[in-house]
């Protein structure tokens, strides 16, 4: 484990001061708080037990016993941390603690403890937990805060962002009829975790009604891990949008058909799959573009395969960006399928727009990280988070931590406890800062 | 339907004489008989109600009951031909007549009557009953054949030619465990059919037990209807090898992995089934190249490829040829993998050589479309044929007659009446030809 010396210099409080942006006002500490890096790392080790695997890491699919003993486990020690702890009708946990003015909206930061199939210890918990042990900081070194914090556990995050949803958007029942990993659907997966899917709008969070949002995650790729930086400040969540693809063409048989007779579904598929790669790599920046599913009909070796579906995704900070390449790619489609005479349809299927964080947020987190002599990598999370959802109504930010090999998802998942720690320590500087930024309403 | 006729010039006559390699010796008649095609395809409509399908064509499962109730139909008008029916050990149904040199080895000619799920009325079901129909032709007329001849009904030929390989090689019980589409293993079935798999000895054909082998069948590619032409002179059926190949790379995030970092086994497959394509179509001939089944793991639309499964393969009639086309594919496949950081491996799982048509058979069947004004075209079979497993054993030739639009194994295959009365006619004079040649022993 590598150490850091956690020493506050002058200098860099000088820096922190120096940023315009940001007014950091006199709630901030002189001397900011220290988390107990210890005592955090040891409830990582302790909730790892709840659904743990044979062969390492954990399944805790939202709604199923691991879940819920995990919630139990989370909700004991928000208590332990003196909050008031509830769960609102969409199956989310607030551990709340009172700011010192009446009329202040809540600054909210947090994150989930479900888990993929066969995920890992950290992706979730580490933001989770690190919220928890820095209320629990502020109750013994005795910090209050102007808003009051609201500790979130989000519900179902793996399987779509679903707890922080449901309380920043409209739902459906049909919607909500969505059967989920453990075989529960939303509406009955909300119930099992002690909501009520009837009393939504008793849980909405609305615009003007929260004063920020902040969310610590694992960073879910290895720029921060092999560039050996410490703190990775999210630029906003990508957006996404996935397509199934259906290319058709004419089956034939394999040995009586000629090269140039075939009108083959494969053969454009393969063509097609390169091109993506191909357009999506043909411009800088941080876009992504993958074929991960695909079937070819009727998917015998002696046949000419007359249909192939697959999925196209793309992903990228900028929305418009998605819409340019997508539109590429559809405009080469229909040169592939020119080629051998296949044809070309795509449906969409998952959209997901960007987040952007906002950027006085990532100033703040900035300077709680320069703070703390920290080095810092601004960086897309190209992976969904439940913060992508609080952007809806209020300034929101996230504060990535390394993750070994950028390995997520599995149990080969690990983050250092220093990394950890660090990550709580900027987390607990970023809160007190915003507490006292004024975002201008 | 159009119309052809079948008088036989004086002319067409002197052109078959003056074939240099091929003896017609006194036993030709000066003028062949012809069969009787209204006959020969009313059966052909008699039989297609074994196994019918609602939307047309028959699944006829070799084994199934609807392939035994064919069978016993197909026995009946054997015995109607005064042939005398017999099922071997393996299961084939031979009708035999007597030749008049009693030490002279038969002539074979037949095909089969077992279907595809969803197959056609013609495949098979045509050479079997124009080699009935010939027989029949040859009684009613008083055509006696200096050798016997012996028309054959192979089993199972749409699993995998079972009938045809089980006289003309040897085989193990661990083979014959091989479960067909039927349900039944190939033991199973040949019991069902009324052969013994521990008498299969006693069915075997050998090297100079048989004079020649011909059959008759519709192009399963569009050779013949493309150009209008009558008759097809097959050179040979072509060489089959597959192979199972694996690329393995790095399942990783598709949102969080950067382009430039990705072992995406689904691009190297892209780049794989472009080039299998580029490098049979980049000289010329009539092999063929196809990739048919393909499988990405984990196979989720936000998951980069680590592993995809597909298959190759590759067909000539020179197995030469198959051979250097695959190393040049192996090659250029590690040229592949080696791009993006992915393996490539090959597993071979079928390997079928080729088996070329006598020449001499070649010629005498082209002398028999001659003296009928036939058009002719000489080309390879893309498909496997029982004729392949009897190449082993005697000199070997087949008879194409067209299929609309090249189509089958599905309902919609169609061959005219008049085609198949042209067939059974080449079929008659080429027995006659076959039966009056001097192969050389």
């Amino acid at each position: 484990m590598k150490r850091r010396e956690f020493a506050r210099s002058l200098a860099a409080a000088a820096a922190v001061a120096a940023i315009p942006s940001v007014r950091l006002d006199a709630a901030l500490p002189r001397r900011a708080p220290r988390v107990n890096g210890e005592r955090l790392n040891g409830w990582l080790t302790a909730i790892s037990e709840y659904g743990k695997n044979p062969q390492g890491g954990v399944t805790r699919l939202a709604y199923s016993e691991a879940d819920q003993a995990a919630r139990a486990y989370t909700m004991q020690l928000m208590r332990d941390a003196h909050l008031d702890v509830s769960v609102d009708a969409a199956g989310n946990i607030y551990g709340k603690r009172t700011g010192h003015d009446a009329s202040a909206t809540p600054v909210i930061f947090g994150s989930h403890v479900d888990s993929v199939p066969e995920g890992g210890n950290f992706d979730g918990n580490v933001g989770t937990l690190a919220a928890i042990e820095v209320a629990r900081t502020f109750a013994e070194q005795g910090v209050t805060t102007r808003h009051p914090l609201w500790v979130a556990c989000w519900q179902n995050e793996e399987g779509g962002t679903w707890g922080s949803h449901l309380v920043t958007a409209e739902s459906t029942s049909a919607e909500r009829a969505t059967v989920a990993r453990s075989g529960k659907s939303i509406d009955e997966g909300i119930r099992a975790l002690g909501g009520d899917p009837s009393r939504l709008a008793t849980a909405r969070l609305r615009t003007g009604g929260v004063h920020g949002y902040l969310e610590l995650h694992i960073e879910q790729g290895g720029h921060l891990d092999r560039r050996k930086l410490d703190i990775g400040i999210v630029e906003g969540i990508v957006g996404l949008r996935e397509w199934d693809v259906t290319i058709d063409g004419f089956a034939n048989h394999a040995g009586t058909t000629p090269m140039n007779e075939r009108r083959d579904a494969m053969l454009a598929a393969a063509r097609f799959t390169e091109m993506v790669n191909r357009v999506v790599t043909a411009e800088p920046g941080r876009q992504v573009g993958t074929v991960g599913r695909i079937q070819a009909f009727p998917g015998a070796p002696n046949v000419v395969p007359g249909k192939v579906t697959c999925t196209l995704e793309l992903r990228d900070l900028d929305d418009r960006k998605i819409q340019r390449l997508y539109d590429g790619i559809v405009a080469e489609a229909q040169t592939i399928g020119a080629r051998n005479g296949t044809t070309f349809g795509f449906h969409e299927f998952v959209t997901h727009e960007s987040a952007l964080c906002n950027e006085r947020v990532r100033t703040l987190i900035g300077a709680s990280a320069g703070a703390l002599n920290f080095t810092t990598l601004s960086l897309p999370s190209g992976a969904g988070h439940d913060a992508q959802n609080l952007a809806r109504v209020c300034p929101m930010g996230m504060i990535f931590i390394p993750s070994v090999g950028g390995i997520s998802h599995s149990p080969r998942e690990f983050s250092r406890a220093a990394d950890i720690t660090n990550g709580a320590n900027v987390l607990l500087g970023a809160v007190l800062a915003m507490d006292a930024a004024d975002f201008g309403r």
